[in-house]
């Protein structure tokens, strides 16, 4: 029988002797691993905290003790120990559980997260929270070394010396963001390993937190003895402890990044099970910089810690001097790019969505009110479905509304190209560009071709569809089943989600009673409320077609895009049932 | 002939002794207190850097060497100094300047800056760029001790270490955030102020930067030779400087936080020129959190370093220990109340819309996905002329979009009572409350009430008009002026500005063709787009009045209602034009 056999909550943990513990933390690492080669995860984060979550499960009383995970990635263990083994061992099993926190699932959870930074804040209010109470539980965040690069992190830090509640701030040094650490305070960081916490410049302590280091943090014992002796703080105190990422898995060591996340791979050597092929986006992206970079263009590309998913390593590895990784700090890669802008460069910031989020503000001060061409690529404008903490659809609604700003929306490959060329020219403010959603496609470009005026595809009658990005080919499988009604729709590329081409609009009036418009994005906020406001006031109907104001539970994107008219039944349909009611 | 009619521009400085300089300095506070006075504006932080600015432009080449002000609220003796010493001096000319820096006035400003913590990001993308270029000019950014609690500042002291371009950064250190400062990075300070900078624990080393102090900030002579040392250094610099702020004004040195930012005032103590009167929504608001802590409901109220505009002194005076100010970290306050709500209490949360910007992320991530019931309430919603940093009318299409959270509108004083006794009874989701702009207005609650639906004030027919907010009166006078016409317009408070009372909706379908939505705020992304997206498939015709997207450098706020068409003439104009079309 397995020592894992025997563990159905955390208080079983406390039956084992500590090589019983060790025992368990090599059974875990092995289910880990065989369920993440079949599913794709986040391997490297994983593997490393094993021995330090056993031990405080071991020394605390989930869920009357409270643990935060940050960004919560890392939590594949805490969920095996918290009654959801089976989720890890059993194949049937292997999607009842969430990559995240998830307090739907357990009670052992307390927060839906997916975002970086937010524990120490999280875990100050629930500490906050007991002291007012006059309970007597203890509460711990654990949050990683890359995601103290974030301003929120250090917010928090900042204000948990003065709130001065018992609060215990694992620090998980594995010595990685996603990528690499960027950044003064991984010095710092390493000093203090160099010196087992000893070292008397400690950034920790400059912020007025007590704190304490641990060097072993993959050994159950001592982690168990460093929790032991934390518990008995009643204050804040950081505990700083050691970690390896991708511990146990020479692949995930050898190669720490590929390993933060990874699809499914072969146990054997790590090598994908199912390897990307063809033409993407990101080669593109870099393609045509690459090429503006060579007519003399001060191309600079940034990004927040995200370089893998845009490819971004190849372009270092080529001009390492026009790469920038500010860490997990989206508002410095906002500003910096607008004080490199107005100093004569061209920084190109690679972003997702949902993580710039956090640079709204220096999207809005920085960028918009001083009309700075910054270029933002973004990875958004996708109907995801999976967890909400990184759903892909709220961009729209996020970035079309910020004054001097420009949304982009190409809709395949010649006019995301195009868009770049023409956003690296132009002066006049910040022009930010969705990445087209799915496989590549490939159009050639409309010989009237301008980045914000849309684009007539096909003349018709009666009904217009303007359909934004990715969902050009919805629209013209509509087209296609309209013309089955006797309907000859007029096709229309948008190009921009937020830039409404008033005199292309007006061209509609004569001939149409019905726009219909398609975006793969919440509708607040989006393209179509915009053009149905412009003809809100006459008899032009407007019917908009995209997503609800929701966020979703890991739904899938196939139950999503029916729910949402989306698919080219419903959508069909709809404007069907729109065109009866006129 | 006065040391301050000698110069002209920077240069003319380095005609003077040290003993002209001081004697300039106390010239310039003459001159500033004279106009501010008479116009208010940032006494404190002005006050206390001019021996600062003084030095620094007589070391320093502006503008081919850079000075970059955070929030640039204090750059007042800068302006002076540089070319625009009239809008100091002759009261024609008081309002030749903005508060800010502003590119559009002078080659010696940069950006149009009004939020804090962006100075050292946006320096170092023009030291990278200078560096790019190969050219030798300084750059410097200043910031105060209160600006460096916002997680922006720390991101771009973290990644200026590794960056590593000559950038100096002055930290003026004037022991004042607007308020009293918060957080443990200020016992730092404190430390490094006692030892003369010697301590052996920095948070600056800490994160990687070299490090000077200068005691006397207020000293030209010693700023000078601060400077001229800081000139040699080519990497990035920290020249922590003590300074005094409100520095040679009795009343503004008596009580920091008051003269931060002050209206007229008399020059004899102090006093306002034209004292508040009457009733007011920080005092109703705080009235009604009274009431429900008497209740027994476990209220906390949370700010961000501001709280003078909503009179929090008075709650924390009361009730110390259910207050709590972060300091400049807005991400922080939503994150922490996010933990407080979860926890069991119930706070509520006080934010200016355009600072709120920074906690996009936390509304949405944190507050949102968790659909926890944490209450803000927003000062927003005001069409506000003046500055653009300080724009108030993009609340809408910031707030209005996020998924689970419910923004209120109401129209005056018991209705904003009734939602935010609502909204802390509900266990649903954030809910945000604008409070309402202008003098309290006051009606009696209708006997439908409730929080979420459409309230019809009257029942007409033809013509539909729903106003958000305080626009409420407009729309009656709009309501009597078409009166004239013989239409009896159907009048509607909608409560929400983001959740259509489809009901209510559906009801004005019988007897209207045409909707008519008043809200203070840009349109896009806002309430009126909402409903014509609604009604869009349909022959209702909505026309939606509102706010242009646009940022506006200072215009007045009745210039911006007449081109919105949002007084009762252009709205009546535009409503009699709109139905003549359909």
């Amino acid at each position: 029988m397995s020592i894992l056999e025997t563990i159905a909550s955390p208080a079983d943990l406390r039956q084992h002797s500590m090589a019983e513990l060790t025992t368990l933390a090599a059974e875990i690492r092995t289910a880990l691993l065989t369920k993440l080669s079949a599913t794709g995860g986040h391997v490297g984060p994983n593997l490393g905290d094993v021995e330090l979550t056993i031990a405080w499960h071991y020394v605390f009383d989930s869920p009357h003790d409270k643990i935060i995970w940050d960004v919560s990635h890392q939590s594949y263990t805490h969920k095996l120990l918290t009654g959801r083994k089976q989720a890890f061992l059993d194949p049937k099993h292997y999607h009842d559980v969430t990559g995240f926190t998830e307090p739907r699932e357990s009670p052992h959870d307390f927060f839906t997260i997916g975002h970086t930074s937010t524990s120490i804040g999280l875990a100050s209010g629930l500490a906050l929270a007991r002291d007012a109470a006059g309970t007597h539980d203890h509460i711990t965040a654990v949050i990683g070394d890359g995601a103290l690069s974030g301003g929120l992190a250090y917010e928090a830090l900042n204000n948990a010396a003065v709130l001065n509640h018992q609060l215990l701030i694992v620090v998980n040094d594995n010595q990685w963001s996603i990528a690499e650490n960027h950044g003064g305070l991984y010095q710092n960081l390493k000093l203090l390993r160099d010196t087992f916490g000893q070292a008397a410049n400690n950034g920790f302590k400059a912020l007025g937190l007590d704190y304490t280091y641990e060097a072993n943090g993959n050994d159950v014992a001592a982690m168990i003895a460093a929790f032991q002796a934390a518990k008995a703080c009643d204050h804040p105190l950081v505990l700083h402890v050691n970690t390896q990422k991708g511990r146990g898995f020479a692949p995930a060591l050898a190669n720490e990044e590929a390993f933060h996340w990874h699809a499914p791979f072969h146990l054997s050597d790590g090598s994908a099970l199912h390897p990307a092929t063809g033409e993407n986006y990101p080669d593109i992206i870099l393609a045509a910089l690459e090429r503006q970079l060579q007519t003399g263009k001060p191309i600079y590309t940034i990004n927040a810690a995200i370089p893998g998913g845009f490819h971004l390593k190849d372009w270092q590895a080529a001009h390492p001097d026009r790469y920038i990784d500010v860490g997990i700090a989206e508002q410095m890669s906002i500003t910096l790019a607008a004080g490199m802008v107005k100093g004569g460069l061209r920084p190109v910031v690679f972003e997702a969505a949902t993580f710039l989020q956090r640079a709204y503000d220096q999207l809005s001060h920085d960028l918009g009110i001083n009309a700075l061409p910054v270029v933002v690529l973004v990875r958004g404008g996708q109907i995801t479905g999976g967890d909400p903490t990184h759903q892909a659809d709220l961009d729209a609604g996020m970035l079309s509304n910020i004054p001097n700003l420009t949304y982009l929306a190409p809709t395949g490959k010649e006019e995301l190209i195009a868009m770049l060329d023409w956003a690296l020219a132009q002066p006049h403010g910040p022009i930010a560009i969705r990445i087209p959603a799915g496989p590549v496609t490939s159009a050639p470009l409309a010989a009237d071709w301008s980045a914000t005026h849309q684009h007539v595809i096909h003349h018709g009658q009666q009904v217009a569809l303007m359909a934004v990005g990715s969902l050009l080919p919805l629209a013209q499988q509509v087209a296609a089943g309209l013309l089955a009604h006797h309907i000859d729709a007029t096709l229309i590329d948008p190009r921009s989600l937020n830039t409404l081409d008033t005199a292309g609009l007006e061209q509609l009036r004569s001939a149409h009673h019905l726009v219909v418009t398609f975006e793969e994005n919440s509708l607040d906020g989006g393209f179509g409320q915009k053009v149905a406001a412009y003809f809100g006031p006459s008899n032009m109907a407007v019917l908009t077609l995209g997503a609800k104001r929701e966020f979703n539970h890991e739904l899938t994107r196939q139950a999503l895009l029916q729910a949402d008219q989306l698919t080219p039944e419903t959508a069909t349909q709809a404007i069907l049932a729109a065109l009866s009611q006129l």
